[in-house]
């Protein structure tokens, strides 16, 4: 079911200017959180680099491709480096930081998109439903897990007791179901990085828990 | 020295049901540490997997061996994630966790055959003997390294004085010793894992201590 | 511009002590470390390897480069194996450790050449120059980070204020601008190892401090 040329076009551009932005996104919440943790500048910006590549690049080490995004675009790595640069001359001349708030957003849009794109390159790598799906968790999740080791902090991820990985799956799944229906692959991509994305805005709105496993006594 | 064909299916049989039993065993050990780290759902799930498929997975990763052996077969995958599941809604209607000391034996038959099979695949890559065996050992161990790490503690089997890694690294050489004297691969297989867990199970029988490396005052 | 065979020759053999004692330092700070945080035998000798082999280990699994050099030279894995036990006699019957201090010289040397040939390296396999010489980077540093990581602090690397990753690039830079110029790989590679080196002892005898990232109040 191959979509309309021009449909295509735009999804793509769009697909482009959302990575940038999730990117950036991640990359500044390693910023933030190395900055918390009176990092100096290096380990600010490795934190960053990781937080921002990291969830990628274990998915491309996992399924065996190069060469890496980052390597290919290697533009990217010159705009983390510069994105470093810029938020330590900004936070040495301003009062504000910016808020966590103001950054769910686009961490929920790149928390979509990867989650999506992951689960469809592992697909299209030849990988099994479920380890597609994982795939594409890892991509999204991975880098924060990476920016909390680094920290020496567990996870955030997987001790606040949100939604954000399992946004992620749902997510992936959302894909693979698209993609077995037969839609786009276009269309499938959009349809779950809208999904996760969705999901977690939703899941931040109505403040949603996930449960714990406690030993009962 | 081929194994009489019957001897050979029996053993395949066994290593079987021996790796699913100690793939449960690891991917609970880090259920149940994951759990007193009062980690989320995801989280448990996360530290399971990385419990149950880290060390194979590294070993694969270092040898460039595709497709991991959970993409293989997938249900190992589901496995885990039922694993979870199930010990989730135990722990919530039970009082009793599994003891460690109950999970002591499946955990040492792993230990034995992670091992052993870990040094026979990177032999079978073409590693030379002590990197082979190095290979055997962090197939057994990096799982629970990787429990340790994400949960923020130092990794247990580097500083609780027992003889875990080392138990894998005698089992690893009996596999290489048994391959030079020409023994077939399942026997030699067979050997350095009941070695490592006779060692292992020896070991917390009578208590030994590993020695400390100590700067005298 | 080819070098006097005589001249690359001298090079080679330096280079080969050189490799040699920067290993020996980063394995020695590995064991030291660990023994401060008083690991058993097996945790100093897994901080030894992943802080003598981390690094090269990383960038070779991201430039997808077999066989790893401890596997090509396993007499590699055999020497820091002999070191562990040789520090762990040495430290019981007498009252010294080496000092920091006495480190510092073999370390600052491991760090110039291995972020020059990390970088070359990683030029030779195609990378563009950012990505060389964040992958020269990585593997000077990534072992320290490695073993900072296991003995569950934040790395020192990214924390401490020194220069120290910083010289690093500054000596893939010097690799790559070389190369540019069209000089002799080998004179490249002494150019950036000996930059290197020289800053981070610069660094050091003149205590000089990176900036760190703070937010005002």
């Amino acid at each position: 079911m191959p979509l309309n040329p021009l449909v295509t076009q735009t999804l793509s551009t769009t697909q482009t200017a959302i990575e940038i932005a999730a990117t950036a996104a991640f990359a500044l919440s390693g910023i933030v959180e190395a900055v918390r943790k009176r990092l100096d500048v290096v380990g600010v910006t490795v934190v960053a680099f990781a937080t921002a590549f990291g969830g990628g690049t274990l998915r491309d080490v996992l399924l065996d491709r190069r060469p890496f995004f980052w390597v290919e675009h290697s533009w990217y790595a010159w705009a983390v480096l510069v994105l470093c640069l810029g938020t330590g001359a900004w936070l040495r001349s301003h009062h504000l930081a910016p808020t966590q708030q103001a950054m769910q957003w686009p961490d929920a849009l790149g928390l979509g998109l990867f989650a999506a794109s992951g689960t469809q390159i592992a697909l299209a790598a030849g990988m099994p439903p479920l380890i597609a799906v994982l795939m594409g968790v890892m991509t999204a999740v991975f880098g924060g897990v990476l920016r909390d080791i680094v920290c020496n902090e567990i996870p955030s991820a997987f001790r606040d007791h949100r939604p954000y990985a399992v946004c992620a799956f749902v997510g992936g799944w959302l894909v693979v179901g698209a993609q077995w229906l037969g839609l786009a692959e276009t269309a499938a991509l959009a349809l779950g990085a809208a999904g996760a994305t969705a999901l977690r805005l939703l899941a931040m709105w109505r403040d949603w828990r996930l449960p714990g496993m406690r030993i009962h006594r």
